[in-house]
């Protein structure tokens, strides 16, 4: 069972995807996916109902895909979680995780269009294991204990404008990651259990249908566990919550890859988790 | 007038205070105060009401105060914007706005206490005149346009770890001024009418009676009206988000005070409107 979201933005109806990719309606169940649904065992609700057959079969053509969650309180980053990534932007390996935010106002659909904001030239894909916490995270005592926070696991899409971030930001990346549309997430929120181990996960993005990224989560520095534990050492982290994890080398940042344009096509894809397609449009 | 959130974390009621400190109850007008109500004139309404004698007189006694706005969607912080202060954390002032986040789940009332995140040693205070956004902000023309995007004005501690910040960061500074209880707001959202001109306003904060931090906003390098101008560049600002215009010298980061202890008390104040108190606890 996947959950989903569709319609327009700001009116979309939770759903569910069957294991035959059947569409149910998940109305009868809750009004929306939101921390508040993820933090009542929303998901294990969901499953039985869809087991009981009590949720009516949804008609999906033609429907818009949203975010998975609705109104994540929090986006938070994780910076440089892959070595190979850190070294292509011309840094070290991080010795602690390096959090950074987006607002969550910059998440849209997985299929939405991206926006290249006013001015920018560098604006840049990252694909990312994106994290949905589903229940409250608080001084954790050990990673061991951090997975059962976990509501599930999302592709995310952690747009950035590399001038934005570096030059022009005095040295904090925010101001290069919040711009207009740039976290598309989805397209589906698949719950951990379903998941299993989120440490062997291969993620890819294409520009144009050209390869760009193609790595696996187990090359991540700092596990999902251990983030997630870590994290809660310095914040509360609350349900609907997203934690993007950070991206594998293959970034246009590397000088290896020209920086998008209007036009461009960026799909992105992680094992189990669906596929994302946008087109880069102007802000 | 100014608006005043009373009542226990999570069901506050709100209100309005008239000229002579009078309180009257605001739910014939809303059911709270935040962005909705702020987007639809609320403030404007919330006048009328009052001046009408539409709205109830409410007995305060024994209430708890909460933030004047509830569920911020996004706290912005600017860093280092009073030259002094850039000083005295060993910077040069920036030449851009540095731009970082609190998680809006920091947000407390002005009177609750401020807990010492476990382990850490260097928890510091920071006075800031916070704007309160009131009508979406994006890519705005000009800075003249700017001030009719917000909706009032309040104090903000920016309760600070200094070591989270800078030492266990990797350079991100939001580690460590995101943790439980960081931005006591309040105690009123004074309109921004009835401030007039925001960058004449002193600011001052004390620890356990003595004076740590005294300025004026006219010391901001950055105005507020070039701040919401500048970030509605960079993304959306939204009705409801609260965006922390940066801390004067005097913080124990200079290395001329200690940094806070359980049992200190914080007091701070902002000309116009009103003043704070926080008991340190412990985590």
């Amino acid at each position: 069972m996947r959950l989903i979201r569709l319609g327009e933005p700001g009116t979309e109806r939770p759903a569910v995807l069957d294991d035959d990719d059947r569409a149910f309606d998940l109305t009868p169940v809750t009004r929306d996916i939101d921390g508040g649904f993820l933090a009542e065992d929303g998901i294990a609700r969901a499953r039985a109902a869809l087991a009981a057959g009590e949720l009516p079969a949804l008609e999906t053509a033609g429907l818009r895909t949203g975010a998975p969650v609705a109104r994540p309180g929090a986006v938070l980053c994780i910076g440089q979680n892959y070595a190979a990534h850190a070294a292509e932007s011309g840094d070290a390996p991080p010795k602690q995780p390096v959090v950074f935010f987006k607002t969550p106002n910059t998440v849209v659909g997985p299929y939405d269009d991206v926006l290249i904001p006013r001015g920018a030239e560098k604006t840049d894909w990252e694909v990312e294991l994106a994290v949905v916490i589903g229940r409250r995270a608080r001084y954790l005592d050990s990673p061991e204990e951090a997975l059962a926070h976990v509501a599930g696991y999302a592709v995310s899409n952690d747009v950035s404008e590399r001038a934005f971030q570096i030059e022009e930001s005095g040295g904090q990346w925010s101001k290069g990651k919040c711009c207009e549309t740039f976290n598309p997430l989805g397209p589906w929120l698949v719950p951990a259990g379903e998941v299993g181990d989120p440490q062997r996960l291969g993620l890819r993005s294409f520009v144009n249908g050209e390869p760009r990224q193609d790595s696996s989560t187990a090359d991540m520095i700092f596990s999902v566990a251990f983030l997630v534990h870590h994290l809660s050492q310095y914040l509360v982290l609350e349900p609907g919550d997203v934690v993007n994890t950070g991206t594998p080398q293959g970034v246009a940042l590397s000088g290896r890859h020209p920086y998008l344009a209007p036009g461009d096509v960026m799909e992105l894809e992680i094992d189990g988790l669906g596929a994302q397609r946008q087109e880069l449009g102007k802000a």
